[in-house]
């Protein structure tokens, strides 16, 4: 399965705890688009978040994000990795 | 130790083995700042890659891109992880 990065803008003071919630919801309805929400990192200070996902497509990680309220400011699929 | 990501631009049409002679280059010194790379991602289309590394500072980070190489366009510090 394709991996791939998306970006968050614009989440300045996230806390653990929002972080947590809003990658939960992601992996509560994940499997009806066939995504794996592998990880997700976050910047506080800059308002940044990256998550790594496996999916079908980069429409089908956004599906997932558009649902949950938090939907990707950038896709990028990422097929190589070292 | 904190974990930071980095980002790259520009790197339109990166092949594997140019990923993996990056990541190599920043091995081969990273722990002469005490930084290290644990993953990079790369998505030849935009040209963007990401470093996941563990660092005591983003300068630390960014003086091992340096001098490989490769400076960061952005490095951000990311305390929050899921």
């Amino acid at each position: 399965m394709a991996q791939f990065m998306d970006v968050h803008h614009g989440m300045r003071g996230i806390t653990e705890d929002q972080l947590r919630e809003a990658h939960e919801a992601d992996l509560a309805i994940q499997q009806e688009e066939g995504v794996h929400f592998r990880q997700a990192w976050a910047d506080p200070e800059s308002g940044t978040v990256y998550c790594l996902s496996e999916a079908p497509s980069s429409d089908a990680v956004q599906r997932i994000h558009e649902r949950t309220g938090h939907k990707a400011d950038e896709i990028h699929a990422v097929p190589l990795r070292v």
